[in-house]
């Protein structure tokens, strides 16, 4: 077992909340300051930082940023409340598809809502932002453990994407229930799938196995139905983005295809996911956004010095995709783990 | 219908063998002189020339060459003839997957065999050289013809890798099938698979359809799937590097998965390959040998300038898989069709 790192993306300063630059990981490991809302809305947009439950905790102290500068100019609290009600708008229209930053800004705003004078509200959102941030961290652990019960003694894991401590608070998520697994003794090994465009899996993923000392290939996307077929992988565990109330499940794209291909072969398929992650108002993947980004990803190389395709190529990049719940062989959440996700099981699950 | 321009991946000269250099398109188009058959195996080796028929047509011009130089030095026909042996020999080492590579040098050493003195001899392997690359022109458009048959008057079509012109002695195989839709009228949209990590759909595939004014979308990898499962593709077609007696199919990395996919969304999946790409010494794809390639293709970004991945990452980079029968709806060759492929109807349309 190798020394378990503890990786972070984020730390907060009451003034500042530093981010760790992951665009360039994982040759340079700078820290990006953040000084204001806006400068936190920019690198949620830009990609600084990523990971659907990441995001949700980073907006949350943003709005905490922004919560300090509206109540330097605030004539009186209801001025407050509005400007700050501005704030978390500006920060939830950042990305559309993670429902972890709207489900943050919901308790940053219940908070904002339940009101006391400015001052006493500016430290109940820093209070909140920090207890987001914490139950995170604990919230990742408790899928690791339901995560690694799942799994026996010996394993070869597929993941896709990066559902590390990078996506997260800490710990992560789907790379969570890999830690726990290693830290429980299991003989765990990793194919990661590098995740184009944005390369998640070769730059953050193998980043962190790498510090971990958690064995593990690095593979092109389009290798893993071949290893499938050569049996050398016993099981796929992946993060989500959202999940609807019938269990369909946004994720990183390419993750449909992977789930498609694990059915083919018999190999059960795990998301690994907070219950934040969950949209109880969608009845299914369909109503879920799909974000589509810049070409650039696509046709250039990941430093941008060379372009990878011909001038005035047309380009597709949607961001995510949605896996049918039928494609899904259990949704591993803090709360314990939903086999067979459907509706009736979601809906009895969060009635518990 | 955009202009059909006549794209050729390689210039016979009689003492020079001129490649366009594949690994620098689609940004430069500069030509690689090769004077010796050793400066032709090893632009096979580093990839300036790919593509299974190219490669073997490309061999045959390095026995051309390698004759030639042997000729100069031989003291009579036996040396010669054990010169040129050796000459077959290195160019047959060079990769080992695509069988046109062996089927090319097979018909040079017939023709070396069939003797005559050293002066005709040379100028026989010539003729044959020539012979090669113009029928493998002659070749693809039947398959075009053959192929294009099969679809409809609108297609949204998805493939692979680069099969086209660059990928043959001009043409293409599954790209001549878009080719020959195209002509004949037919409303074609082609889905290219960016394919890392040589990326020869991104660069090759692309910089071929945008120089015809096909109109196409470039992907990642990843993404086939998902647009499948939004109905947006119609059929898929794809090329092929070595054909066992059953139909399993090699053909570059990804490709088994596409097939699995096609198949989950009752979607076509063609193969598009010469006669010259079967191997029916094989009963099937297990005895195909599966070349795997650098570390540095994954771990690095196109350009080199920069890595992609941690330090010390270890990689898989299997440069082929295999595609069994089951899921191949149809090898079209100039011969004609093989429709659901398995050996029987494979050593009949042999046997015809």
């Amino acid at each position: 077992m190798g020394r378990i790192k503890d990786i972070r993306p984020l730390k907060w300063t009451e003034e500042v909340l530093l981010l760790i630059d992951q665009r360039k990981l994982p040759l340079q490991e700078e820290w990006v300051e953040c000084k204001s809302y806006e400068d936190v809305a920019k690198a949620i947009e830009d990609m600084v930082v990523r990971g659907a439950p990441a995001i949700g905790v980073v907006a949350a102290y943003g709005v905490v940023l922004g919560a300090k500068e509206a109540a330097k100019s605030s004539e009186n609290l209801m001025d407050f409340k509005a400007r700050v009600e501005l704030i978390i708008n500006r920060l939830a229209a950042t990305r559309p598809t993670a429902v972890n930053l709207f489900w943050a800004l919901k308790r940053m705003r219940r908070i904002l809502e339940a009101g006391g004078n400015i001052e006493d509200v500016v430290a109940a959102l820093e209070t909140e932002a920090i207890n987001i941030e914490r139950q995170d961290v604990e919230t990742n652990k408790k899928i690791g453990f339901f995560g690694a019960e799942l799994l026996s003694s010996k394993e070869v894991i597929l993941t896709h994407c990066n559902t590390g401590a990078l996506a997260t608070a800490g710990y992560g998520t789907a790379l969570g229930v890999i830690r726990a697994a290693v830290e429980n003794g299991k003989d765990v090994t990793v194919y990661v799938d590098e995740t184009r465009p944005y390369l998640q899996g070769a730059r953050l993923t193998a980043w962190e196995l790498q510090q971990e000392g958690i064995p593990y290939y690095l593979i092109t996307d389009n290798m893993a139905g071949w290893f499938m077929s050569l049996g050398e992988i016993t099981c796929v565990i992946v993060g989500a983005d959202r999940i609807a109330r019938n269990g369909d499940t946004a994720n990183k794209i390419g993750t449909y295809s992977l789930s498609v291909l694990a059915k083919e072969h018999g190999i059960p398929f795990y998301i690994a996911a907070p219950t934040s992650t969950f949209d109880l108002s969608i009845s299914s993947g369909k109503e879920i956004p799909i974000e589509e980004r810049s070409a650039d990803e696509v046709v250039f190389c990941h430093c941008k010095d060379c372009r990878i395709a011909p001038y005035g190529a047309k380009v597709k990049n949607p961001a995510f995709d949605v896996t049918p719940h039928e494609n899904i062989t259990g949704i591993i959440t803090e709360k314990g783990v939903i086999h067979s996700p459907d509706e009736k099981k979601i809906l009895e699950f969060f009635r518990e």
